[in-house]
């Protein structure tokens, strides 16, 4: 018997128009060929919108086909193999037809409807079960003709459970009629705009090598499409919204590596992540709590601002995610001068995060010095180390830079000031603890070689020549007894070069060069966000071989599917930093060259952002 | 109403008859009172023998009574709530009742029945359930008067599982039939003769201190309970042989807490419990495997030899069984010379033992010296260290008197050890690393104070003084966030001071004074096993007050049930260390006096015993 086929398949996206086509030819087992062509467009400017066409062209007949669309809340979650909505309403009206889902453990809503926009003479029906609602669409195709289906979808998502679900229902039934008018057309023409605009701005030219050009408009436009700000306090899952792995959990990867981008294209953008910070403030502060600490802990791993890791050496051991937020709030305001949200909402988070710090460190009995016992740094192949260099020193930046915004703020706003450190009873003494704290921090540190101890005893740590690790034996964590892991002085990923990244401003060429030798020869990069750093750090000693080796991977990582899990949904905190590779790597590579080009495009991007404090960034950072 | 009331309840547990008597008045709510007895023994010349006996004695009225008895395998364990055991196969036969029962995971095999001895003009029916089976007895009481009902039980293990159910039914039947005769007086003869024997060779006589001297003969006549060493290759579990808790796991308690008692007292059970170990070889060997490791690896917790602990930071990082098991063979060899076990079973795990520590260790690589990273000794409050001292001394050790032995055997039996050799594949080049890696271990040392320190940088770790701990934040691991525990220099139990214990001949008094005095501060004692070796090295150093007062609850911890969890079953493994305290500290504390009458008990106690090398090992302890 003869099969069905498909022939022709066709992916395509169109980062000008910000559509996305997939077009195949259907042979059936009757002979009749018909090509299908799906179009798809996630609005930019009305991020409730999604729009949907369907275009059937039937090659060598006539006919009537059928059609089934509709909203379906019946999906399988791919790893847990689990349906995590159920229905909570559904319903047709006015031509627009609507469900209301639930998530199954954390209670979000989504009202979701759509409406149709048929052509001449067909005729359609409403299908309803369980956890679904659709049309079922009769059309009268003719030969060698197209006939097009439209789909106009409102999406709306209400997370904070304060409104009963009639509420959220009427509110999002509102939203549709109000875009009840828009049609395909329309909308698409709305989304080109928006994209020419943005290449306008943001765009980054990189002559003579296609394959990277291709691969760096991917990324800023996957970036773009990620995260607007549209809805403060909403955080950057590792697979951003496209794929399931990771259960949408962000992790230190918003601060450290995906802000940057949102800082310098779209400030609103980046200030909302940092609004998902504050909003969690009460669950760090239950979490440090758990830590039998004061202030505020935040999770390594989390989705609502809870801790969603369940291994405690990570959850309880890993202290870097908040002074990555302290580092995000210094960077956002140093470049847009924010000081509304740095005074309203930054030195809060600031305070209970050095709280924290102030009661997780301990003083070395031997040193007299400062530090973290007990701890797991970015490098998470040092399981339960001391003194972790890379905590301590962010720890230290942190202090200081609470303690500055303390005496800024003091000046600048006293009444402001005032209230707030009334509000969270902060004394004199606790910032003298802190100043303390900061000033005697330990930072192991070799004076001889100028090479930073990754932790106390890391130079004695048996060594291991990474390159006589067998290929068959990677990823490690698969292969290897887990705690073979954590006995050598291989690296996962940069820790003592990640802090000499993110303060490169303050370490000479000299110092980065002696780190990146000791340090990038013990690293095994068995994370996407490795090699970015690695390259940027290359290129400022001036290595652009070494540079373009670990840059090469980093644009289409995910257009290739290099690591063969892009099914799995984007590497899109990997795709901040491949951004960050070539605007702060190759920016300084190019002696200043393609800095100064950038400023200019970073320019004319953001209104709101002064080119003084642009300039003055970049310049520190490529000195 | 009425309820019905018991009274004059009264435990008894007879150390010279081995009889342990349960009685009380029942005073029912009809008004009628009846005084029950149980009598049960455990026979120690038969182990599958077990009698009861059950005394009624109407008080106040004459009439009939009905008791139930019989074999129960539908209990349920208390921690798991869960029943273990299934019934396969239940009957009568020639007046014994009988049954077969298996256990649900590891599918160990239990034939039980038993006999009864009824009084004149009693009737007995049998009672069968599906996990239970019976007899139901009807007795004529007459008032005032005692009415015996006598229940001989029989019992058959099968852990080999290399029989089929009818071939360990049919097996443990012939026994019952062979003990056919016995009656409950013939058996509590036969026990009180052993115990008598018992009390003659292995008592310990402590004048003017009633209260210990009970103490220590519950001590010894639990040990002895507990194992006998009939089967050879069975284990000691922390709670012996009476409560769930732990679930019947054994620990490196039995080479480090249990052997000696054993060595002196019953050289037989002493090598049964070595036996454990080469029984489990296999397992060890496979165990080694999964950590990437060569030789044996012998499991943290174990009932069967395979590994146990589901916490990897335990399981992978305790290494502290395999030298404690080496330790036990020499200690064992030492004092009752027999070398045809050494040759036969000992070097052979020796051989492989030092194969997996000299696998598992690595060479610092700014020291130069080997040692083992990533571990945690015996003081579990240092989570994940490296080159613990304890580990890495124990280790040398172990590599040393693995050498010793081959040059002795190759001396002694060269045939067989060079069958020995063949069959492990054993390479000279092997053994001259083995004495590489020993000649060169690591051994943090402070030269000034004459302090080992426990792991690399543990006298930096941060300062907690022990005594400044709310009682109410005791025990610890409930009350104090998981990770706080391992980030001071406070320790659980002896880790340093646990080698200078077993090594005790190799260390000066003012070597052990100082370390006593730095570690015994810093020890929180939060293990039943602590105290014991602290009052033995406050005896050896000259603080009797001291050593009188860690010895204080060793004798008595589970009669007096000071932790309030004896119920949960003995502290078996500490009562051997109760029995250590006394020989190894107050033996040394009455300078050598107590030690010579000690050695005379133990010279008349194990026939097998060459009384020069007992006293050489007690002289070297006593230096």
């Amino acid at each position: 018997m003869r099969t069905s086929e498909f022939t022709d398949f066709r992916r395509e996206l169109d980062f000008k128009r910000g559509v996305y086509t997939r077009q195949f030819i259907w042979h059936m087992q009757n002979r009749k060929s018909i090509q299908l062509t799906f179009e798809r467009l996630i609005s930019m400017q009305v991020s409730n919108l999604g729009c949907q066409r369907i275009v059937l062209k039937p090659l060598n007949f006539a006919g009537t086909a059928q059609v089934i669309t509709g909203l379906d809340f019946a999906t399988i979650h791919e790893d847990q193999d689990t349906r995590y909505w159920e229905g909570v309403k559904q319903g047709s009206q006015h031509g627009i037809t609507a469900m209301l889902g639930r998530t199954a453990n954390t209670g979000n809503r989504l009202f979701s409807s759509y409406r149709l926009d048929l052509p001449m003479g067909a005729k359609s029906g409403t299908l309803s079960e369980e956890n679904f609602i659709g049309d079922e669409i009769v059309l009268n195709l003719k030969k060698g003709e197209e006939t097009v289906v439209d789909k106009l979808v409102i999406n709306y998502a209400d997370k904070d459970q304060e409104q009963s679900d009639d509420e959220v229902w009427s509110k999002g039934m509102k939203l549709a009629k109000q875009y009840a008018e828009v049609d395909y057309k329309a909308a698409a023409e709305q989304q080109e705009q928006y994209w020419a605009k943005v290449w306008e701005h943001s765009d980054i030219v990189i002559e003579g090598d296609p394959e990277n050009q291709q691969g760096i408009r991917f990324c800023i436009f996957q970036l773009y499409q990620t995260y607007h700000g549209d809805n403060p306090g909403f955080n950057i899952g590792a697979k951003g919204l496209t794929g399931e792995a990771y259960r949408g959990l962000a992790f230190w990867d918003t601060e450290s590596y995906c802000l940057p981008f949102y800082i310098f294209n779209n400030p609103k953008a980046a200030r909302s992540l940092l609004e998902f910070r504050y909003k969690t403030l009460p669950q760090a502060l239950e979490r440090a709590k758990e830590l039998d600490c004061a202030g505020a802990f935040y999770p390594i791993a989390t989705i609502d601002g809870t801790e969603s890791c369940d291994l405690w050496q990570h959850s309880n051991l890993q202290l870097h995610v908040g002074t990555a937020v302290a580092y995000g709030i210094r960077h956002y305001v140093n470049i847009t001068g924010d000081k509304a949200f740095l005074y309203e909402k930054g030195l809060e988070m600031l305070i209970q995060i050095s709280r924290f710090y102030a009661t997780r460190g301990q003083w070395g009995q031997k040193t007299g010095k400062y530090g973290y016992f007990g701890v797991m740094g970015p490098d998470e192949f040092q399981l339960m180390v001391n003194n972790n260099c890379y905590i301590n020193l962010m720890a230290k930046k942190m202090f200081d830079y609470t303690l500055e915004t303390i005496a800024e703020m003091e000046q600048a706003q006293l009444s402001a000031f005032v209230a707030l450190a009334d509000r969270l009873e902060l004394t004199v003494q606790e910032q003298m603890e802190w100043k303390n704290k900061a000033d005697n921090m330990k930072i192991p540190y070799d004076e001889e070689t100028g090479i930073y101890e990754e932790h106390d005893g890391f130079f004695d740590m048996p060594h291991l020549d990474i390159h006589s690790i067998p290929v068959t034996e990677f990823p490690l964590y698969s292969h290897w007894s887990y705690d073979r892991l954590y006995r050598y002085d291989m690296i996962k990923q940069p820790d003592v070069l990640m802090f000499m990244f993110l303060y490169s401003g303050e370490f000479s060429r000299e110092a980065k060069r002696a780190n990146y030798d000791y340090y990038e020869t013990r690293c095994i990069h068995e994370s996407s966000l490795s090699p970015s750093i690695h390259s940027i750090l290359a290129a400022e000693i001036d290595r652009p071989a070494e540079a373009y080796k670990f840059f090469e991977f980093a644009t289409r990582l995910d257009l290739d599917n290099y690591n063969r899990n892009t099914r799995e949904g984007l590497h899109t905190t990997s795709i901040a930093a491949a951004w960050m590779n070539i605007v702060y790597g190759f920016g300084e590579c190019a002696r200043m060259e393609i800095s100064w080009s950038l400023i200019r495009r970073f320019q004319s991007a953001g209104a709101n952002i002064p080119s003084q404090s642009l300039i003055r960034e970049l310049s520190s950072r490529s000195r």
